[in-house]
């Protein structure tokens, strides 16, 4: 730390002082950041990051049209849905229109743990049960249920919860089928009804696995015999993110029964969203009301349509999926060059790049950090180097993003240098 | 909805095909909100409403101020809480020196149901226990735990939640307190030890009882006295709303461990927090990290920050307090002309006005919109008046505000006119 000023060391030790003892700092000399545009954030140390970890900024950080959106909608109104407005109606609308027309109607929430614990809630009146299966090591969000059903946290399942099992390196549909399959066997030999299968549509905390094309399907087909539902979780893979589509799930030619979504639908600003089938929705509305304070307010509508303005006339998916390809083949000529990258996975621009030791990830991150990139890490052992660039990156962009880990991955193992 | 054009039925029709069913509108002629300013929404009809329901624009919709912090605050910098920046440090110092000293750390979240549900995390981790106690028609958020702890919405309490009684009428500090010690001895009973008392500090969804000054501490004492932790609830009555104070637990004079607040901490902007004891804090952070995407991210302590800076620039608390005063009396006034207003409750701005028959307050509520005044109801039998303008409200448009309830009432009861 001694390469930063006083305001600095001054900024951290107000920030310990009032913040709770729960919150962690990025990197072992953390980021002290003043502004962002784009692709890049921007340090007090006067240098620039690109960031390749945060998949919030969607169409880069600041995005003009979006900030003005924003901007337009709260000075004019900022109320909720239990008045009649055209925001959410909007966003519903075209929300809806980026899904297949069996997912027909949406609820708004501000967060992506927001959405999950509604589609829980949902999943267990429809269907009577109370049995989940999640990932070996997902990560749902931060509510008490929801802590309960994310195992990469540390923390021990919840009763009721269950773990089906993805292999980070062979991705074998039939195998995590046949897991899921266990896990509603261990369920009603517990006396429980199966409820859900809440899974990410490409697996980051597991380590970022996206599964081949059509992964899912048999896993799905499994929750439904058992009388259970399958919530795709999109708050990661979600609004362009794997690259084929705006959707992760679309990748699997499978349609969930509820879809949730959230961190890049407002490129910052907190909004979020749980999509369904009409018909499941009605059968919760039976028993439920649901009303969210913050949820599908006009300005965190304004947000969310300002994104898709920006997906479309950007034509945001499209370079995803190039830049994908373009960074994909250059994480690849990495790993030819560096013997401890042992794996390189991902779909779009959500890339997955495994380490041996495990513990290098850590060293290359922080490694990475000073060469001005910035990564974080996945998978149960946090053996993987995560990378999710906003998805307007550009060519040159992407080609630094390479050449800053090539160095990291040098500097953290001097051995493959 | 004959008054109303070709536009308003297209919304209603467009909401009703992309919205969940169950989502509801308020009013029997749901109200097409176009813009807002100060205590003024603008309908889609040409009409302007006085609003006395929502407590979320506290400095008043669309404050100039705070639409400029946020805009100031989006163009330059929307980042999360794992880098240092200098926002939610701002925050959490001036956030902080409006509490009591003992509570000294904050964790930033998006919602009041977000706090609420950390706060009963960290109860049941630092306590060891299940067991929780709220009053009888309480409301406490929107996921799946707390759902489980707002019997108000008509759903079940889930297990380990006991309910407490608050008599809208007696308002009995020691009534209460035994049935807080009624509630232990029930949970001890069933084998489940006590985490927590989570209470409004104004008795808002239990018909807008704020109970005498002091009326909380032998009911905090009991639970205590059990090995819990109290939490006051204060994302309604929380940043001024209650008069005498920033925060509901004031009047009461207790310290709670855990307070959390929400709605109308950044005046419309998806914020919220959860500030606690930091011994409480540093026990739970043992087991548990939380992370929170969208929660203290910078933009949305802007939009906090600038509301900090109203209620002291405008001195709205001293207005509140004053205001609440003319509108109290003038609800009294109220009360002796009008037979079926059976009781006048309240402090600060936030006043229940119970009236006979219940089914009444329905027809109060459409009646007064139709005059031009927003209100809605509140208690277990839906037979409360809930008035609730933003604290910036003047002399005259209290007036207004009286003046169309006396309409209303009159309308809705014309024995009374």
């Amino acid at each position: 730390m001694e390469s930063q000023g006083e305001e600095y060391r001054d900024a951290l030790a107000r920030r310990q002082r009032v913040l709770a003892p729960t919150y962690r700092l990025f990197y072992d000399e953390p980021l002290y950041v003043k502004k962002a545009e784009g692709v890049w954030l921007h340090g007090a140390d006067g240098r620039r990051y690109l960031d390749a970890y945060n998949n919030v900024p969607v169409v880069g950080h600041c995005h003009p049209h979006v900030v003005e959106c924003i901007v337009r909608q709260a000075a004019v109104l900022n109320t909720h849905t239990r008045y009649l407005t055209d925001a959410p109606i909007e966003l519903g609308e075209r929300l809806l229109a980026t899904l297949p027309r069996e997912i027909n109607c949406v609820t708004f929430t501000c967060s992506g743990s927001e959405a999950n614990d509604l589609a829980m809630r949902v999943c267990k009146s429809v269907t009577g049960g109370q049995g989940a299966i999640v990932t070996e090591f997902a990560y749902h969000g931060t509510t008490e249920t929801l802590a309960g059903m994310s195992p990469v946290t540390g923390q021990a399942t919840a009763h009721g919860v269950f773990k089906a099992r993805i292999d980070p390196v062979r991705n074998d549909a039939t195998a995590f089928a046949l897991q899921v399959e266990a896990a509603i066997g261990q369920m009603r030999a517990a006396g429980i009804r199966p409820a859900a299968l809440l899974v990410d549509t490409i697996f980051g905390s597991d380590g970022v696995v996206p599964g081949p094309a059509g992964f899912l399907q048999p896993a799905v087909a499994a929750i439904r015999a058992a009388g259970g539902l399958f919530v795709a979780d999109e708050v990661q893979p979600g609004f362009g993110r794997t690259g084929e589509g705006i959707w992760g799930f679309q990748r699997h030619g499978v349609v969930p029964d509820l879809v949730s979504m959230g961190k890049p639908m407002g490129n910052g600003h907190p909004v979020a969203a749980l999509c369904a089938r009409r018909e499941v929705m009605e059968n919760f509305a039976r028993s439920t009301r649901y009303f969210n304070t913050f949820g599908g307010n006009t300005v965190a509508c304004a947000a969310a349509l300002a994104v898709l303005d920006v997906l479309e006339r950007e034509r945001v998916l499209a370079n995803a999926l190039a830049m994908g390809e373009r960074l994909q083949r250059g994480i690849s000529q990495l790993a030819a060059r560096h013997a401890c990258v042992s794996s390189v996975r991902g779909a779009g621009l959500f890339i997955g790049m495994q380490l041996q030791p495990p513990q290098l990830a850590a060293r290359v991150v922080n490694a990475a950090k000073r060469e001005g990139v910035l990564v974080g890490t996945a998978g149960g052992a946090n053996d993987t180097i995560k990378i999710r660039p906003p998805l307007v990156i550009g060519a040159d962009e992407v080609d630094l993003l390479v050449s800053g880990l090539d160095r990291a991955l040098a500097a953290a193992s001097p051995r493959d240098g």
